[in-house]
């Protein structure tokens, strides 16, 4: 399981500003502190940049990928953004993402075959609505993977985003399970090993105190990785969950344990 | 999934020595500080108990049971001291455990029977070792099971501990791993909801600092529990520990979230 920090988004203040005045320099600093912090890629959560989104979208990209390898996810629903994000790039890119929205079947998911790059899929209605049951969710599944296969796109550039729902629905607790059997059942439902990605904090979005959220962070993050989980979108800056994937990554991996590859906090 | 102090052992020096000295105060101490800090049952470890054994666990079950109503784990393999818990019992006690080993299948098993409890079988070979793989852990699963039939005890008395091994043997990762699957597969495999119990500290034995260790008994123990484990076996002395346990049991629970349920620490 890779990390991809989810720490560069335009709700931060900071990116918003720095974004605005074209000023490279905070969303460096953050993106350095994310590589530092255990970050493998990281999520460009730019939101609708509804003013001038190509230039802001190519302006973040061009940051970022001067101060880090680290591959990026271009994550907005803005067509022209997307575009001007995967024209800046100069390293490894991945779009995030496109849903059974006949809009971005037909505009968005065409870009992965134009740019050659992976692309996120999530297991959303056409309606935007979230499928409440595993089986609801891996019936969408089927059909995304349909349309991409009809965009005649190589399967390996797919990522499913089985979509974690916010715990304090009235049915939370019900479908993060679903999403943990989703997880499990896809590469065997698909006929490979399809690559997933999961957004933590989705879990606890609302009001609740910081270490009950940390917490059910903490014990969701295994249930995920002990399914299969590929890439876990997340704040890379909390220290002990960072360390929490690590051990799961000791746990899951296939090589011999080492107590080198688990960093203490 | 009910969290099992396994912090009263005779390997502590605290309690080994009020154990000699038949003093009940330390272990009452520890006992409550037990229940305090979340424990919903309480694991006597007393070990062999080569002198004195009907005696010594006699006064362990009374001493504990003087100041808690928890339920009990007669947590040894002498015979002598799980007859005296038993007869000693006032609430309700579990005997850990049995195995295919002919000796304990003749002698212990059947105290299950004349004493009404629930008693826990470890997936150990009839010579104690380990088997490698989850298919043969379920083998021996199936082979204990029958043993249990045979011995004409209820089958909602069988408690399965599928021995989570040292993440440090050579395939300790790996066997982590299986075990996960082998808790997953066992209601299915034997037609009913057997309860399952683990020993979470089981995975870090060995000599590494102590932060390491917690960070994988905090991964390892929300894998143990969407797989559906019944019973952690674990320090519950470690708060942060019992935090992501009761995020577990929020994520797993069927009924509606509540912020509530959980314990900042």
């Amino acid at each position: 399981m890779i990390l991809v920090a989810d720490n560069i988004q335009i709700i931060n203040k900071t990116i918003s500003e720095a974004v605005e005045d074209l000023n490279p320099l905070p969303i460096q600093n953050l993106a350095i502190k994310c590589e530092k912090a255990g970050a493998q890629a990281i999520d460009i959560n730019s939101g609708p940049l509804s003013r001038n989104p190509e230039k802001k979208m190519g302006f973040l990209v061009e940051s970022i990928q001067e101060v880090s390898d680290l591959p990026i996810l271009i994550d907005t629903a803005n067509l022209k953004a997307i575009k001007a994000g995967l024209a800046a790039n100069k390293k490894t890119a991945i779009i995030n993402g496109f849903s059974l929205e006949p809009a971005k079947l037909k505009a968005i998911l065409p870009l992965a075959k134009e740019y050659n790059v992976d692309i996120i899929g999530y297991l959303l209605y056409e309606s935007g609505h979230v499928p409440p049951t595993a089986l609801e969710r891996l019936n969408v599944a089927v059909e995304l993977f349909q349309a991409f296969c009809d965009a005649g796109i190589d399967k390996k550039h797919l990522v499913i985003d089985p979509i974690v729902p916010p715990i304090s629905w009235d049915n939370g607790s019900f479908q993060a399970r679903e999403v943990v059997t989703v997880i499990q059942t896809l590469p065997e439902l698909l006929g490979f090993e399809v690559k997933t990605i999961a957004g933590l904090s989705n879990l606890t979005t609302g009001n609740a105190g910081r270490e009950k959220k940390l917490l059910l962070e903490r014990a969701y993050l295994p249930m995920l990785a002990s399914a299969g989980l590929d890439m876990a979108l997340m704040n890379v800056l909390h220290r002990e969950t960072v360390g929490i994937a690590e051990a799961c990554n000791a746990l899951t991996d296939a090589r011999i344990f080492s107590w080198e590859t688990i960093t203490a906090v």
